[in-house]
C-alpha cells in the first residue's frame, strides 16, 4: 500500500480549513430570501404562495438523482463500489454548499447579502451535477482529496461562466445542455488530459465490473432516467413551458433507450446486449433535448433528437473514446464526452434551429416570454401592445432570431473554451504531489481509501475468476457514465 | 449456446422498423394539448393552474414504480437479474411510447390530432403496467424480441378494451382493478398457456434465487408499496375522492402486509418466513382496494379488503399456481394470477357491493360525481337541482345502483374474455420461430442475451453450492410477482 | 437450530389477534376527516384546496425514508440482510396502523370518532420512526415477535407522551428532536438494557458486514439524507416556516456529512475511511437542527449545528457506545444514542437558545405564530393588534421567552424519563420466554427466521474468508444507525 494515500492529515485539513472559511462566509454574507424570512410575512402573504411549493418538488427529485442516481451509477466497478458511491456523496455535498456561496455572489447577491431560498439549493445542485459529470472522466484514478480540490476549483469557474453567459451573452438553455453538459464534459476532459496515466491505456486488471456492480449501476441509471424530466424542467418558466420540458425529456429518453438496445445488439459480435450501453447510452436522449426542451419543437422533434443523441453517444463510446485515449492522451473513464459532450453539441445545434424557426404563429405572443431576449426593449410601443396580451412581460433586448442564434453560438464556444482551460488548470492542481493520488497499481481499488469488510479480497478473486485474456476483453467494455 | 437467440438482427430490425413507424405517426398525429401549447396561453392563463401541477407528482411516483419498483422486483432470479431488470426497462419504455399513440387514437384524438400532455403519459404508464404484469407470467422463458412483440400487441388490445369499456359500458374502476389487473392477469395467462414448456414443470436448475437477488427483489416490493397510493389515486377525481384513494390504498396494503407475514409463518413447516411471500403477497391489498378505492367504503372496509385479498393471493400461490401448471398447462411464473387475478376479482366484487350500498345519505350530492353515470341525464330537472349544489356536475345516464352494478359485471366478463383471447393470440405470435426464444436449457439465464462480467458463472456456482434435492426444493418456492 | 424460534404459532397468533382488535376499533372509531369525506363537499369546496395536496408530498417522501431508507440502512449485517430489511418492513407497517389508532384517540378524536386523513398517516409515520430508531438498539438479537411487541407497547407510550407534552407542556419541536429522537433513543436504551446478553460483549462471529451489505446500507443512508428536509419540515407551519426548515435541514446535513468524512479519516490509524461512519455519522446534522428547524437561526447557525452534532455523534460511537456496553450493560447495537440521543440533546439546547434569542425585531409579528404559546392570550388588547397584522393568529398563553425555555427543559426531562421507564418495561415484556428470541448463537443470522436461498451458508463462508482475529477487528467497527 502506498503510504502517500493516507487521508489522515490531508482530508481533515482540507475539510476543516474549508469549514472555517464557509462558516465565516455564511455568517457574513448569507441571509434568508424573502420567501424564507419570517419578517417579510405580513397580512398580505398567503403561505401557500411561497416559492417553496414551486421549487421544492423539483429540488427533491434532483436530490435523488444526485445522491442515489449518480451514486449507484458510479459504483459500477467491481472493486470500486465503495469509492464510486461514497466519493460521489462527499463531492456532491461539498460542491453544493460551496456553490451556494459561489453562485450566491454572482446571482443572488444584493444589499450586501446572498439571499438564500430553495431556489439557490436547486441551482447549487446543478453546479454539483457539473462536478459529478466531470468526476466521471477521472473516476478510479483519483482520491477524495483530489475530488474535493476539483470541486473547489470547478464550482467557482462554473459559477462565473454561468453568470457571464446568462448576464452578458444571454442565451436560451433551459435544460442546461450548454452550461451544464458541455461545460462539465470539456472541463472533465481538460482535467483528465493532465492526469494522463500511460499505463492505464493497456487496461487495468481491476477495471472490470461484477454481476452485482452492474445491477447497482443500472439502478442508478433508472433513478436518473425516471427523474430526468424534473431535472430538465426545474428551471424553465412555469406553466406550459415546464409542461413541454417534461414531455420532451420523457420522449427523448424513450426513443434514446430503445435505440441504445438496438445498437448494442447490432454491434455485438454474438448479438448480445452490453450492460455498459444500457447504463449510459440510454440516457443520451435526456441531454439531447436539453437546449430546446421548453420550445415548441413538437413531440416528434423530441423523438428524433433522442435517436440522434443516442446514436452519436453510442458511436462515441465505440470509436471516439478509445481514439482519444490512445492518440490524444485523454482517458475519459466513463465516456462523459459521449454522454454529455457530443449530445450537448447536438442539443445546442437543435436549440439554435428551434430559435431560428420560432415564429409568433407557432408560439403566440408568449414567444417573447420563452425567448425573452427577443422581447422588445423598454420604450418600444410593441412592448406595450404585447404586455396587454401577456401581463408582466418583461422588456427584452429586441434581438432577432438570427441574432439570438449567433449569441447561442458564441455561448457554446465561450463555454467550451473556458471549461477546457479551467479543466486543464484544475488538472494541474489535482496533480500536485500532496493530493493523495493513488498509484497506478492502486487505481480502481477501494482498499486504498477504505477499511474493507473481510469478504473483500480483490487480489484473490481476480486470480480465481479470470484469465488475463478475459481481463483485457472486459476492460474494453467499461466506459461508462 | 443456441445460435437462434442472437439479437444481432432481430432486435434492431424490430426497433428500427417501429421507430420509423412511430416517427411517422408522431409527426402526423401528435401535437400538444392546450396545457402544453404556447399558443394557448393568454392573459387569462395562470401558469400555476396548468394541469402539469395536478398530474406530474403522480406521474413521477408511477415512474419510480414502473422502472425501479418492477425492475428490482423482477430481478429476483439468481442468474437472471440482468434480464429481469433490463428487459423490464426495455419493455416499459417501448410500451409507453406505443401506448401514447394507441390510447391517443382512442381517448385523446380530436381535430385530427392526438393531444399530448402529462396526463397522456400517466395513462400510458398504466398501459405499460399492464404489459409488465403480463410479463410476470412468462419471465425467464422469453427473450427481449418476444417481449417487445407482446407489448406491440397487448398495448392496442388493451387500449381498445379500455376505450370500449369506458365509453360504452361505463364503469367505476378508479384503481384499475378490472381494466389493469384483471386484463393483465388473464392476458398473461393466455400467453403463457401457448408458451407452455413441459420440461419446466419439473423445475429448472437455474429457477432459483440468491441472497442478493432476494434482497433486490424486496427493494422492488418496497418501492411499489410506498408509491402504490399514488398509483391507485392518480386518475381519481381531485379533492376528497383522491384523498380517500390514498387512505384506502395505504390501509389495504398495511393489513395485507402483516397478514402475509402471518400466513407465511403458519404454512411453513419449520415456522420460518419465505421471501417470495414477502416480495409478492404483501402487495395484494393494493390491488384489492382498487375498484372501490375512491368510494366511501370506510377505513375498516379497506382494512378487511386488504386481509381478504392477501389471503386469496397467498393460497393462490400455494395451491392454484402449481395446479394450473400441472393440470392446465398454464405456467404462471410469477403467480400474477394470484396477485392480480384473484385480488382483482375480489376487488371487482367489492366495488359492486360499494356501488349497491351507495346512498346520498353517505355521499351527499357528490355521489353523482363519483358515480357519474348515475347522475341524471341532460334535461332532467333533478340535474339542475344538483348543479346548484355541485356546480359543474356533468349530466350522466341516470342509471340506478343496480343497473350500474350490472354494467360492472358486464365489464368484468368482457375484460376477462377479451384479454384471454388476446393473450392466446399474442402467445401464438410470440411462439413463431424467428422470435429468438431461449431453449429450455437457456431459460432463467442471463448469459443467453447478455455479455456477462467475469464473475458470472452459472454452471460452476450451481455445482458447488447445491445438491439436486435442493434444486427441486428451491424451485418450488419461486413463484413471484 | 433452537426450536423455540419457530414463528409458526407465535407470529400468526399475535397478528391475527391484533387484526381482530384493529378491525373492531377501526369499525367503531375510525371515520374520515372532513377533507376525505364526500358528504362534506359542497358548492363552496374547491377540490384543489383539499389538505391532501399540502400533506401528501411530505407523506410520500417520509414513506420512502421509512420503508426504503431505514430498510436498506438496517440491512448492513452480512448474514442479517433479510432480517434487517424485512423486520423493518413488518414493524413499520404494524406500527403505523397501530399509531393511527393510538394517536387518533389522543389527537384526532372528537364526536366519538377518530377522524382520518393523510395528516394522520403522516403523524403515524413519525410514531413509526420512533419505533424503528429504538429497533436499532436491539437489532440482531431480537425476533419479529419481540419487535411487534415492542411496537405494540412503544406506540401507545409514545402517543400519550406526545399528547401530554404538546397539550400540557406545549413546546416548540418542529423537527421532533425531543419527541421523536430523544424519546426513541432512551426508549431503545431502556429496552436493550433489559435484553443485555453478556456473551455478545465479546463480539459475535456474525456481527460483521460484507461488501454488498455495506453498499446497501449506504444506499439507505442516501435515501434518508435526500428526504430528511421533508421529514423535518413536514409538520411545520406552511410558508416561510416550512421553507426555513428545508434550508436548515439541508445545510445541517451538508456540514455534518463533510465533517463525518474528516473525522473518520483522522481517527483511523491508516488514514482510511470507515463505512460505518459514512452510514451513520453523516446523518447527525439532520437530527441536530430539528428542534430549531423552523426558527430564524440563520443559515450559518444550521451549518454550525451540523458540525457540532456530527462531532458529538462521532465521539459517541468511538468512546461512549463501547463504554456503555462494557460498564453499563447497555448494548446499543446501532449506536442510536449517538445519532439520536446526543444529537437530540444538542438540538434541544439549541432550540432553547433560539427561543431565548427570538425577538420581534428578527421575526416580525409572525414570531407569535412560530412561538404560538408566546402569543397574547384571549382578551389581551395586544392580540387584536397582532391579528390585524396576521389575520388568523390564534390566542396563546402569553408566555415570555424564559418561561417557554423552562417548559422546553421540562419537556426534555419528562420525555427522557417516560421513555426510559417505558423502554425498561417493554424490555421486560420482550424478554418473556415465549417471544421466540434467538439464542446467543443465533443472533445476527437470517437462517433463524427465514428459509434461505441455497447460496447462503453463513458457517462455511465465515470459515473460508476470515481468521478469528479479523472477526474481532470487524465486529468492533459495526455500530450503526
Amino acid at each position: 500500500m502506498n503510504v502517500s494515500t493516507s487521508l489522515r492529515v490531508r482530508l481533515p485539513a482540507f475539510v476543516f480549513v474549508l469549514e472555517v472559511v464557509m462558516i465565516a462566509l455564511y455568517a457574513v454574507f448569507v441571509t434568508y430570501d424573502d420567501n424564507a424570512n419570517a419578517k417579510m410575512q405580513n397580512n398580505e402573504t398567503n403561505p401557500m404562495d411561497n416559492s417553496l411549493y414551486r421549487d421544492y418538488p423539483y429540488f427533491a427529485d434532483v436530490q435523488v438523482m444526485i445522491f442515489v442516481g449518480f451514486g449507484c451509477l458510479l459504483a459500477f466497478f467491481r472493486f470500486y463500489g465503495f469509492s464510486g458511491m461514497v466519493f460521489n456523496f462527499l463531492t456532491a455535498t461539498f460542491s453544493i454548499q460551496w456553490a451556494i456561496l459561489m453562485q450566491g455572489f454572482f446571482q443572488f447577491y444584493y444589499n450586501g447579502k446572498i439571499h438564500l431560498g430553495v431556489i439557490n439549493l436547486l441551482n447549487a445542485e446543478f453546479a454539483c451535477a457539473v462536478v459529478l459529470i466531470s468526476f466521471g472522466a477521472v473516476i478510479g484514478k483519483t482520491g477524495p482529496v483530489q475530488l474535493l480540490v476539483m470541486a473547489l476549483l470547478e464550482v467557482p469557474i462554473f459559477a462565473v461562466t454561468e453568470w457571464a453567459v446568462l448576464k452578458y451573452i444571454r442565451i436560451n438553455d433551459a435544460g442546461g445542455s450548454i452550461l451544464i453538459h458541455l461545460f462539465a464534459a470539456y472541463f472533465g476532459l481538460g482535467a483528465t488530459f493532465v492526469l494522463y496515466r500511460p499505463s492505464l491505456n493497456k487496461g487495468h486488471a481491476k477495471e472490470i465490473t461484477s454481476y452485482h456492480s452492474d445491477i447497482l449501476s443500472v439502478m442508478g441509471t433508472l433513478f436518473l432516467w425516471v427523474f430526468w424530466p424534473s431535472f430538465n424542467s426545474a428551471l424553465t418558466l412555469k406553466g406550459d413551458d415546464q409542461h413541454r420540458a417534461v414531455l420532451h425529456t420523457f420522449i427523448g429518453l424513450s426513443s434514446s433507450t430503445i435505440t441504445a438496445f438496438a445498437l448494442s445488439a447490432v454491434f455485438n459480435k454474438r448479438g448480445k446486449l452490453t450492460m455498459a450501453d444500457i447504463q449510459n447510452v440510454t440516457l443520451a436522449g435526456g441531454v439531447t433535448v436539453g437546449a430546446s426542451v421548453d420550445m415548441m419543437i413538437s413531440p416528434v422533434g423530441a423523438y428524433v433528437l433522442g435517436i440522434m443523441g443516442c446514436t452519436a453517444c453510442f458511436f462515441g463510446y465505440r470509436y471516439l473514446t478509445p481514439f482519444m485515449a490512445r492518440r490524444l492522451r485523454i482517458q475519459d473513464q466513463c465516456g462523459i464526452h459521449n454522454l454529455h459532450g457530443l449530445t450537448g453539441l447536438i442539443s445546442s445545434t437543435a436549440g439554435i434551429c428551434a430559435i431560428l424557426l420560432a415564429t409568433e404563429e407557432t408560439y403566440g405572443p408568449s414567444m417573447y416570454q420563452i425567448f425573452s431576449h427577443r422581447a422588445p426593449p423598454e420604450g418600444d410601443p410593441k412592448l406595450l401592445e404585447l404586455q396587454q396580451l401577456i401581463p408582466g412581460l418583461k422588456p427584452g433586448l429586441g434581438r432577432t432570431a438570427k441574432e439570438q442564434a449567433l449569441y447561442q453560438v458564441a455561448a457554446i464556444f465561450a463555454t467550451i473554451a473556458v471549461s477546457t482551460v479551467g479543466g486543464l488548470l484544475t488538472g494541474f492542481v489535482m496533480n500536485l504531489s500532496f493530493m493523495a493520488s493513488p498509484s497506478d497499481e492502486g487505481c480502481f481499488n477501494d482498499e486504498v481509501f477504505f477499511d474493507m469488510p473481510s469478504d473483500f479480497d480483490s487480489a484473490e478473486e481476480l486470480k480465481t475468476n479470470m484469465s488475463s485474456d478475459e481481463k483485457l476483453e472486459m476492460s474494453s467494455t467499461n466506459s461508462k457514465v
